[in-house]
């Protein structure tokens, strides 16, 4: 079966986005939101901006260099909580300019590869999942980051659990990713 | 019990960024992003914008001003599909437009009103859910805001399933409201 091929402008105008959209939700916010989680291993909205900010660097343009290249060896594995070592004690302000400056020079870097559309076939070996096409690691990017942004969405809201009283049974997202109901570590995802 | 206060500036912070965060995310995204829907009855972000704009209209405000005028009569049931009929065939632009100036009204309309922190115990009572307070009142639409800024991103993130391969196990985001294990309008809220 053909894989289905994503369109790469789609692609570019999700990932080109989050950036701002991010620092619309986040910048200035009061601290208690920013550190907030869900409990347990959760991240925060801080965690998070750590993570993204990790990937621009050590995943996803690595990777698709790595596949075209024609590399025979595995991905580097990714390293999901180095933003604990990297980013912490830096201002939130200065993760959302890091991650935008970032971004805009990863969308600078894929634009230039000047894809095809058969480019999107070429494969690479993915250390876990195995043989993975350039096209799955792009449309892997746009979804990492509206998971991320799903996240942080819904870990602000559950900060206000109890504050909205009987609406609650209104609210969905109130009740994804309960703990009883996930992963030992509830909406965090690898890559 | 009492019930938990929110913070009226936390409550604030996050209303004031929503329309900015939907505009930067949504603004000039490809049409075929913009209707996409998780399948079945659920809504597209254009769908979702035309209900928050509604709500500014007809929900929260009034519903605050009710509680404050110290009315007995239950509030207006709110219509959640408003939207259908009143935004339909208007270019998304102008919904982005239009929700950041209802939102930024309102926000001077409740901060106009002068909030102590004995307000929030006021209560109406609600069609469904009998007595409510104006503190639930306000974390609800906080929260509102959050369900469906987690709806948009999961509905732009599952236009990608297929594209992912492999990756589609480990975000979680593509899981989250599936038709089977969800109410017949997954995604959706009522207030």
């Amino acid at each position: 079966m053909t894989p289905h091929k994503p369109s790469l402008d789609d692609l570019v105008a999700v990932l080109s986005r989050t950036p701002a959209s991010l620092s619309a939700l986040l910048g200035g916010l009061p601290q208690a939101l920013v550190t907030a989680t869900e409990g347990g291993a959760t991240w925060s909205p801080y965690d998070v901006m750590g993570h993204l900010i990790y990937g621009e660097r050590a995943n996803w343009i690595p990777r698709a260099r790595h596949i075209l290249a024609g590399e025979t060896r595995p991905f580097e594995p990714f390293d999901r909580t180095a933003q604990f070592n990297q980013s912490q004690g830096k201002p939130l302000s200065e993760l959302l300019q890091t991650f935008e400056g970032l971004r805009r020079d990863n969308m600078a870097t894929l634009l230039g590869m000047n894809l095809r559309e058969t480019d999107f076939d070429r494969t690479g070996l993915h250390p876990e999942l195995g043989e993975v096409t350039l096209g799955q690691l792009l449309a892997t990017w746009a979804v990492h980051d509206l998971d991320h942004l799903g996240q942080i969405a819904r870990t602000l809201a559950k900060v206000h659990t109890r504050a909205v009283g009987p609406w609650g049974r209104y609210l969905s997202i109130l009740k994804d990713r309960q703990p009883e109901s996930a992963s030992p570590q509830p909406g965090l995802n690898r890559t």
